[in-house]
């Protein structure tokens, strides 16, 4: 490096937002995006510096992230753990820094991926609940209740190593569509209406999906969600999701669920230990 | 009645409302309130008659509500059950008509109130909790977690019929501050990160207060949840509660907690049986 220049920093980011209000992670110029937001926060904390930020996943518009990890580069000196404090100050209550440190140069937030999680939340409750309006699925009241017992049988034959081309949505195609899932369960939710956000309807109107996967194609979580709450409905039955596995055509499988019940859980990066959910 | 004219009928309305984006539920011109949303959808469900709807609690701007009780009078025959479906498809997302039944002519929401049940949420992990923000008092991370077991103590000296004087704020005196509270719960919530909205902090970073009495004076659930919490904070001892409701004097009582983390579960009406939460 030139003398007198200070090195270049790599600064790893843990970043939770609200997706509703965002278009989704990637930077739109003129669009409210979380990458956007994010970017424009952190040139305010390091002025004078063009600041490149990048995501490890890009969420679509309505999805959230607890977990999202992010990487921007930089000169400043300022100490990794002061980052969070003065970044959050300038950015909207919808998205936060929950945690910064320093990486290695070597360091990408997308090639160094190796594990992530993610939830996706179902309702099927005759009541609204007005206060998870915003992260459900909403199946409404005219539909019979999910079968949670056929939903898990059928998730059992997506847990391993397969060719997930069935699930992978036009837009955005990858050349190798094999990924391998570690886990996905499959509950209804308990014990909910005691403590924390009041609801309307009884503890077990809310199902969560959770899945863990080495990479997921695009969409491919919600299509998951979506062929699963089919099974629930008995449109497929659980042998079904098997010869929607096998058949590799996006056709065969159930719709995609709409953004706003996913949550990108974590992330675990290369040489890090999983985090939990 | 005149020969020819349709006798009035009184509609109970039960309403659940998410009151970050309304000014409090009480109609004021031009401004975004629960109770002027909620006059106009059922105008457009009801053409041609003068709506005239009258609401149990005045909840502040920002406050929310699972079980607000209303009614409104009406010469249509449109029966009681298809009001929910037809007003709900007049009314914005954040507002909810949960049910509509009919009621007696003498029915009225405010005189035939006995009994009200409300939760406060308060929220002291390290972690902003981005799915809670609308809904909790965040108390940040410098401070210090809550002793809950003192703010059990301190709330036992407010159940039972007192002059509840030293929690009403200025606005709405009522002549008479006596009121009686049947039940005052301090817990620290637990198993709400495995299933439900995923959480970013431990199981127990909540706290929900949960109050039960036959009527409240104006502010008077924020300001026991504001002293309360400032018992948690070892500010007052759970005697020191004592002496703040026999001083009968506001100044002598903590803070008026913030309004968004207060819910209004559910309000008992004369001849109903009480609802559970």
């Amino acid at each position: 490096m030139p003398e007198g220049e200070l090195p270049w920093r790599t600064i790893r980011l843990t970043v939770a937002y609200d997706g509703t209000d965002f278009h989704g992670w990637m930077y739109l110029p003129g669009i409210r995006t979380v990458q956007g937001v994010l970017q424009e926060a952190v040139g305010k904390v390091i002025p004078g510096e063009t600041v490149r930020l990048v995501g490890s996943s890009r969420t679509d518009a309505g999805v959230h992230a607890v977990g999202q990890v992010a990487a921007f580069w930089t000169r400043s000196q300022i100490p990794a753990e002061v980052f969070p404090r003065a970044i959050n100050a300038y950015l909207p209550e919808d998205v936060r820094v929950i945690q910064a440190q320093e990486a290695s140069p070597t360091f990408h937030p997308i090639q160094d991926a190796v594990r992530k999680r993610y939830r996706y939340l179902l309702h099927d409750g005759a009541y609204p609940e007005i206060f998870y309006r915003r992260y459900v699925w909403r199946l409404g009241k005219s539909s019979s209740r999910l079968d949670v017992e056929a939903m898990r049988l059928a998730a059992e034959y997506l847990v391993g190593t397969h060719d997930f081309a069935s699930f992978e949505n036009v837009g955005s195609p990858r050349k190798d569509t094999v990924r391998t899932i570690y886990s996905l369960e499959v509950r209804r939710g308990e014990g909910l209406s005691t403590e924390g956000l009041p609801r309307m309807g009884g503890d077990d109107d809310l199902i969560s999906i959770d899945v863990e996967g080495n990479g997921f194609l695009y969409n491919m979580v919600r299509n998951i969600a979506g062929t699963l709450m089919e099974v629930g409905r008995r449109k497929f039955s659980p042998d079904g999701m098997k010869e929607v596995l096998e058949s590799k055509r996006r056709a065969a499988a159930g719709m995609t669920a709409p953004p706003q019940g996913l949550f990108l859980l974590w992330i675990q990066m290369r040489g890090e230990e999983a985090s939990s959910s």
